[in-house]
């Protein structure tokens, strides 16, 4: 398969008037970039510098291979707490080893989606349910707030499970350091009224359009500012932790030092490739309906396999797409990945030039706007819609949330998957089988326990609803055994196929044998409504020759007749 | 929920006929099990004399909590180099901690399968398609092979890689001991002529039935006896490696020591268990298709799980339904686990008497006796099937097995899990689904690109061939976008449900958004053939009042043509 360059291309023409889009967007989204990707990199436990790294060849690596014309690639707080998670048991945190850890679990996850994508793994979406996902990001948001909290306070947190870190939170809390405190807490306020007002006081002012957009979503960078002047102004700012150094430059492309630990870091490389992939793709779907181009889900495959690789390669970890600056790339009106490249072109500006501006900019605040952006991932309304239409989807959430409290992000996501794949395998394994009659009068065949219709004497009418499969052929044969224990010599089964489109080799050998063994009672077996792809399955088979076959239910209740069993009409 | 002892009882009642039955069937698999259960724990890595241990309590666990009237549990050989395979990293085979840690994979696999029991399990026998369990089988048989040939030659081979075993066996082919290797081949060869002859010269000499069948199954243990006796006579039990001394009298029970490896052990006897509960629930299936009994997979479960406690408890190591001895359990004319108890009961004498006359058993025959086991594992006809009927199945096959052959059968099971659920996703996630027009003449409506079909101008009748859930819906939902575009206002989309027998909140919440979409382009969305139960979750979701119902396709048909929508018929 050819790399396929830029298939983004295929959706949209370019001219002026995306470009426009992308760049206006670009701005928006970048102002939200530089401190959020600072603000990551502390929640992956690099240096907050590493967050801009992660933020320029990343967001060009999408934009070669990504499909979606909004997606905003970067630094994002789940992946960014999975790294956390990821390297904890090998590494100490902001040591050189943690961060070429990072790099290899970027450079691997990327080479992993990659790899799927050129596959076509699309599929793997499934692998996790909407509210199961919901579940796991709701409990890591609590998990990513909990951690937040101590670089608020300045309490030493050795971390573990959300009940011991909120423990050890409540008997360390005379070690408040008040200073760094109240920076946050300042932020915060300040962080929650720019949200609530920002807006309106511009407005007031008379700022309208790209203006007002830019500047509502400059505002915490600016409050952040505001911040860390007052801070300075005072001379406090060594009475806090601050970002510290940040080197200017550009990151330099390197392979990560290799490491015995690296092995034991893949399982948590493919996991984090595939959150992120999972939350990307339906984070794609939505703009995607928007935008109204296709969504593909291979392509997001390798868009993101890309930006992690060079991510990894620029010194960073992994990214994958963000739901928040997704959103506001798309209401700024990015038209084409081309608004990812512009941003990585104002951050690589920011990388040559703000270095020592940055530098003073507290931790406690970033911290603050952490929790202010993290706030929005938990998802209430997805567990109250599940409790109303689907028990099970809401234990999926309950669970899956609980084990993230309790298990870590790591295992809280597997058992996240192993909760959504036994779904899909439980369904499989129950396919629907109806035993159908006529409606009088009519062509139209009906379940017999719903519908009064009309059956045929020592005949059986089944509809299965459900491709078979190795995982329900069982299943199947045992329903049609019980069913046709009654049947005597000269007796047909029908099996209505309107909805199998598709059989493997486990049921066409287990259709074999079931022929074989209604021969030996003088039943015989007909098939009907079958598609064509089926058809020709059969014919390879040679049970063409075993089975009867008929158009239409219709046809085979009249073939059937015609043989001389009685018909039973309804009211008899 | 309460255990339900003896769940058999329900579909057998106990009188001389099934006693009898299963009492013979017990000294015929006794017979065939002496000699294995030894050959397996050897396989295992154990003690000869555990097998022995292995085939007692276990088949009377089976007896309380199994259902299969003829399904003969006891030490197999995938599970017995499963065993191995999982202890290798830990511990020194014959070791006392080897023999605890296979203890503790009883134990663990077995509390594990009885949780999955009561918790309604079964369908995870879905986790390993036909093919793929063929192709592990398969590879494991190979495997298995290659590691008697060291016994059988006496030459060192230090494992690893079918590869490697092969390549070390033929550089230390200089080092074969020439007693251990003709005692091997001698019974190799006996062993041979007695499955190929044995009936027919019993025959001949006027032996009939029971008597026949007996003499027939005993002859491996007959053939491996005259080779001991023979080795003895020429006083050559010292120049190869022999059982040696067998302790006298019953397992005691009790618990492992503990390790702190054993937390490495826990996924290890997560696979044994699923892998053997698998084997024995396709096994189970057969037995009861012609014992005419219901099979029920969560009692295999229960039934193989208090095997596997009861054989952790009694120093045992993992065990499962055997495939050959269950066949010749069947074919004895097993009615009820009783057999089993019998067996265990014949197996409690050997304990008590027969360990002198083991202890000079060489092992070489026992390795001859596996090899000629297990060939018959090696399962070329389903690959040959495969590759006739389903391409995609052939490559599971064939992936499976060379994984094994490559990675050792744990990293291979787990291959060919991730391919067996993969398939399933990928099958969920490209639901079937047709635009459907009428058949003209008839009330029946089929695919428009196969059949002459009439249509509805402005109106689209799609058919979806999958219950609606989270792994397909994106799918439906793009699906449908891009087949209504065309539509424009005043048009009508209409959803044939007839095969949707199970929807989940992610795509009740999708129906609901594509009712808003499609309303906001003044399109309306008609449901027909809507069942019961669907009927009711779309209430819930007070979908009803967004979307038209309809009980037919044809009456859709009719209602919308009423609307003024004009009759394209096939032939214009």
């Amino acid at each position: 398969m050819k790399p396929n360059l830029f298939p983004w291309l295929k959706d949209v023409r370019l001219n002026s008037a995306t470009l426009t889009g992308d760049m206006s967007a670009a701005v928006v989204v970048t102002l939200m970039l530089i401190p959020q990707s600072l603000a990551y990199a502390l929640l992956a436990g690099m240096p907050a510098h590493i967050g801009l790294y992660a933020s320029v060849l990343p967001l060009i690596g999408y934009a070669l291979l990504g499909r979606s014309p909004a997606l905003a690639v970067g630094p994002v707080a789940i992946a960014s707490v999975m790294t956390f998670d990821a390297l904890m048991p090998f590494f100490t945190p902001g040591s050189p080893e943690w961060v070429a850890g990072g790099m290899f679990l970027a450079l691997a996850s990327g080479l992993i989606l990659i790899v799927f994508g050129f596959l076509r793994f699309g599929f793997i979406a499934a692998l996790l349910s909407h509210p199961v996902m919901s579940g796991f990001v709701s409990g890591a948001a609590i998990l990513i707030i909990l951690g937040q909290i101590k670089t608020l306070t300045g309490i030493q947190v050795t971390g573990g499970t959300a009940f011991d870190q909120l423990q050890q939170l409540m008997t360390n809390l005379h070690n408040v350091n008040t200073i760094t405190l109240s920076v946050g807490l300042c932020t915060f306020v300040l962080l929650l009224l720019a949200r609530r007002f920002a807006g309106m006081w511009l407005k007031r002012v008379g700022v309208r359009g790209l203006v007002l957009d830019i500047l509502t979503k400059a505002s915490p960078l600016v409050m952040i500012g505001i911040v860390t002047l007052v801070l300075v102004a005072m001379d406090l700012e060594n009475a806090t932790k601050t970002v510290g150094s940040v080197p200017t430059g550009l990151p330099i492309l390197a392979l990560p030092p290799m490491s015995s630990a690296y092995s034991g870091l893949v399982i948590s490389a493919l996991l984090i490739g595939v959150v992120g992939f999972i939350e990307s793709v339906s984070m794609a779907r939505a703009i995607g309906r928007i935008r109204k181009v296709p969504t593909d889900p291979d392509a997001e495959l390798r868009g993101l396999g890309a930006a992690n690789v060079l991510s990894g390669l620029s010194g960073a970890f992994p990214v994958t797409g963000g739901l928040s600056r997704s959103v506001v790339n798309l209401d700024a009106g990015a038209r084409t990945p081309l608004a990812g490249v512009f941003s990585a072109i104002l951050m690589v500006i920011v990388l040559l030039g703000a270095g020592q501006y940055l530098a003073a900019l507290p931790l406690a605040s970033l911290a603050a706007l952490i929790i202010v952006a993290i706030w929005s991932l938990f998802d209430w309304r997805t567990l109250r819609e599940c409790i109303r239409f689907d028990r099970a989807d809401a234990a999926g959430w309950l669970v899956t949330f609980f084990g993230v409290l309790s298990l870590g992000v790591e295992h809280g996501i597997m058992l996240g998957i192993a909760l959504s794949v036994g779904t899909v395998l439980w369904r499989q394994s129950r396919p629907h089988i109806a035993i159908i009659g006529r409606l009088p009068g009519s062509e139209h065949f009906r379940n017999v326990h719903r519908h009064q219709v009309e059956t045929l004497s020592n005949a059986l009418f089944l509809r299965v609803d459900a491709n078979l499969f190795f995982a329900n052929w069982d299943r199947v044969r045992e329903f049609i055994d019980q069913q046709t224990n009654h049947l005597t010599q000269g007796g047909e089964v029908v099996l209505s196929m309107a909805s199998v489109s598709d059989i493997d080799s486990t049921a066409l050998e287990g259709l074999q044998g079931l022929a074989r063994d209604l021969k030996t009672r003088e039943i015989g077996l007909s098939l009907c409504e079958i598609k064509g792809p089926i058809s020709d399955k059969l014919k390879r088979a040679h049970l063409d020759g075993q089975v009867n076959t008929h158009l239409s239910n219709h046809d085979a209740f009249e073939a059937i007749r015609a043989k001389g069993h009685a018909l039973n009409s309804p009211n008899i």
